[in-house]
């Protein structure tokens, strides 16, 4: 198969090259860029050379896809849609990294992102790119929402607990932090070194727009679920851990539903001893590490990945993978 | 005033040093330390070299209640004891840095440290330190008990909703987050560099600690609060964020109360607008910076201190100043 | 003295405000800037809130001028030019923190900042501040370029040397290596948090503006001294770790030659022992430490300091301190 | 070919798994530890868990030695001795990461490492492993001599100068900066998180056990190369950057010569423009990135490498591929 980036220079086209390059069954054969077209893409990563030696190319779409077959969106949200519509349109497989396609309600969508959202014909197809939760029905999809980072630490866990109703759906507070690599290449005052190194704060207080998707795809499990859901700045590069306070319902362990619900998920890793995962267990990996504590009613769940790899580029690759039949895997060791 | 710092060669003893030796009003007469007597603490701590020039002295009690009026045990729990009950009984000024003082039920104490309290008699003289709470038990007071910088960071907020009754008291979650110094300065795996830099996780999950010491100074606000507290490993020198989730009882604005309550003092900036404290905000100094967010009967606070400092050695060096009637500030700004 | 911070929102500012806010003789009467005028300069940095709530100002030097007897300037090279003039002009001491002052060759400072000097009247009544060698001149002068944060580094360690003729003056290798603090408050690709961040490098290989100063200042020790020194971007926030290797023209110590020749400096700490000086030795702080090793002709010399402090702001109140007759050390400890 | 890796739990151990595993011509037999025999590696290195769940066996070579055909030795210098031995003479391909069969000249060996060498027939028998210079030798070779990690980064970009006598050979000072894992796994007040982090020091002054190999091997391309080494400890996790001083000999250009002497060394990259090569560039990566800036007769290198990579398992497996005549980057990229 043959593959295009569309936006490539930012961090996640980075891990995706990265990945795909390793990957037996496909070929890079588009990586895009408007501002930096004409370049070759190790001239931005010198970290490619001799890796991928690819020339950036203008997002001409129409040149673009008479020599792609899978097309990954890096772009901003909202510039995502139209971009998602064409490539869908001619019959591309399309994973999108953007917010665009994975609130697949319309008006909420416009009441979190602000803006009109243009494609909700290709909104309607879409698919939520949890592999571990929505396999059956990423396979085939031609379009697939790849998931928010800190949505996919938290929904992993919660999922299967809301789903069976063995927790209260209203108590949950979500307390993460991610790396600084989530805020993107842009540089700004808030991931500038000298702010961020040696400090450490919440952000996006009550009002984070993944707030809303986590909550979205919970009430898929479990109607109306809400989570409290604050987000921090971790002054590392890379990684997502969240710690997830809950009350339960039931007797029985929680861990045993989790531990079999995800036995057969290669990515998700459940504890079986009592140690705490933590972000190097999962850092430059596909994998999820969870582990679930319980006294008495109260829980906490600490749920670890790496947000570019699992959080964006790798559980990408996994979807491409389980789309197109490929082993879940390829690429991702 | 003569200052003794005992066991002087830790991240506590250190920052001891460095705001006493700008104290207008003391004049360190003995730095004690075990292992390294002899020495003089500027070859440990060559930062200190034209600022510090004391020798370390063994731990030599005898000696040393001649030459000091006021001493600060750095000491490790359980060890505290016998030198806040020999220090104490010469009339000295103790200040304990140690958990030994701080919850005065000796049963409760035992339990949770799983060691016998030998100095009952001392502890029931023991005043809890936090100044912007405790003032008037501190003045005068002979013996005080340095509190934990967790729960530093988790009263100071609390106190004063709690013992207004606005807030729910089982339904608190504290997530904290903290430097790694709070680990104190003898090598581990915990804290080797490659091991904790890069990562990040919670510890101590339902069993810190420092849980008994929050929950027994909450419920002289409010009898039987229980918070679930969470410690994480944060890679960064120094500083604490808590992130409090609670639920609120009323409904007039929280922000107003704790404004009201802390109007007065200075090491407690409650912020004004809708700022997030930060760790660098208050690193390297003895402040606490606090913000607090309601949303429906959900609210959310921040609370941020510099571990060594206001968690530490500054809040022991202000309780110092109240007891002998200095200046609060003396050698803290 | 009433102070003003001329461009007082960026690092060197901050750390002025931090000291001057500490000195028995000062007041600070004026902070300002262009695009921040109107704001307390502690809604910039929270961390100032308590300690310094002056409003900034519009850079209007003539209402300036007014209620001011000491400026700082912390401007840009070229816009500092202006500025430093008018307030010279006006009988004012000027601390210029900019490199518009150091090189007082106008046509070498022409060629190395590719920008006409407009001050050239000015240039010529300038002092190059590093107290430890130039007191004589600063102690009433009305002029003060304040040296650079490499050249501090290098320069104290070589200055005594090199007037000596104990080394030879054109093998002198200076690898420097600088926190990121060093380029400033303003965003860019190359102070991003995931770029610096886990990463290290040299730059401004052979080319670096710093050099010219370097060698003009040595110069004036021995004639015609060229260093070849390269600086590189350290993951850390402060802090300055200079390298120097060279070899000697003679048989005896040169360590004591450095220990005789800044016996009287308390800033200069030449370590006695054959300990090797670290960045957290002097972080925080207006030291520098210093250590030398001699291995036949073979020299290398570790010389350490905080770049902000020492290398900035610190070394600018102290020039102040020595050009107004005050205690060197007032509001440096 | 079936693997053995002795002594696993080290940071080289570790690394070698991750790439082992990904090899598609090796299988790992035994991985061994004396201090946590019985416990799955995936127990120490959670990181590992679903991708290797080898048990970790007891150091009994006799077993070992029947379900191996090559043996990564990952011991401290002294202990490596024995094993080499064992191994080597029961027909193995030995591949040892650690100092003790890298300097051939056993007197040498002896006056740097202060021990005896008991393998002395061993020695004589191994071969340097740096690819890229000594491809020939290792080819078909039994017993390979891991390079230091430092060493490595000097001594490519000097070699092929040195040889053809195109630069001062006694005028060199390489100033190399290393992550902290160069330390290894073992906690120690050196690597105490809050004593590193926000730290840069040099170490080892004029005496590091890296010189003297530095100085052995270039001898061999230009007899009595003399290096004057500094190794710096830089505050990352992993990766070494060099930067390298020197005079040369002739008026064409090194480049050129650096450039033709590698164009078929896929790992190393010689910068074809003039930017300058990065540790994030080659962090994780077995590649090593070189730049060459010349300005007169003086020139600067900068040569980057993972120090876990290319210094260590990386470069073991490069060499075991070319021993055993596999695809030199088989699992390495």
């Amino acid at each position: 198969m043959r593959i295009g980036i569309i936006g490539a220079t930012g961090y996640t086209g980075f891990e995706l090259i990265k990945i795909l390059s390793r990957h037996k069954n496909v070929k890079i054969s588009a990586v895009t860029s408007d501002t930096s077209a004409g370049k070759k893409i190790s001239e931005i990563y010198p970290y490619l050379s001799n890796i991928c030696e690819n020339k950036l190319l203008p997002n001409n779409f129409e040149q673009i896809q008479e020599i792609v077959d899978v097309v990954f969106l890096c772009l901003p949200h909202g510039a995502s849609q139209e971009a998602a519509k064409y490539f869908f349109e001619k019959g591309k497989l399309v994973i999108d990294l953007s917010a665009d396609f994975r609130i697949t309600d319309a008006t909420l969508y416009e009441s979190v992102y602000k803006t009109k959202h243009n494609a909700v014909d290709v909104l309607a197809n879409s698919v939520y790119g949890i592999p571990e939760l929505f396999a059956e029905k990423i396979k085939g999809s031609k379009m697939i929402a790849n998931p928010g980072c800190y949505p996919t630490s938290v929904i992993l866990p919660l999922y299967p607990l809301l789903k069976d109703n063995l927790i209260e759906k209203n108590m949950i507070v979500a307390d993460s932090k991610s790396g600084v690599s989530g805020a993107g290449k842009t540089p700004s005052a808030k991931t500038h070194f000298c702010e961020t190194n040696e400090d450490f704060k919440p952000y996006g207080i009550f009002s984070h727009r993944h707030n809303p998707e986590i909550d979205f795809i919970l009430s898929d499990a479990s109607p109306q679920t809400h989570v409290i859901f604050t987000p921090h700045l971790l002054p590392v590069n890379r990684g997502i851990e969240s710690t997830i306070y809950l009350k339960k319902n039931c007797n029985f362990s929680l861990k045993n539903v989790l531990m079999d619900f995800y036995k057969d998920s290669f990515f998700v890793r459940i504890r079986k001893d009592d140690s705490i995962p933590s972000i190097k267990d999962v850092a430059m990996t596909n994998f999820v590490d969870i582990n679930i504590f319980e006294n008495g009613k109260n829980v906490i769940i600490v749920s670890c990945i790496d947000n570019l790899i699992k959080g964006a580029s790798g559980q990408a690759v996994q979807n491409m993978n389980i789309a197109l039949g490929f082993d879940e895997k390829e690429g991702l060791l």
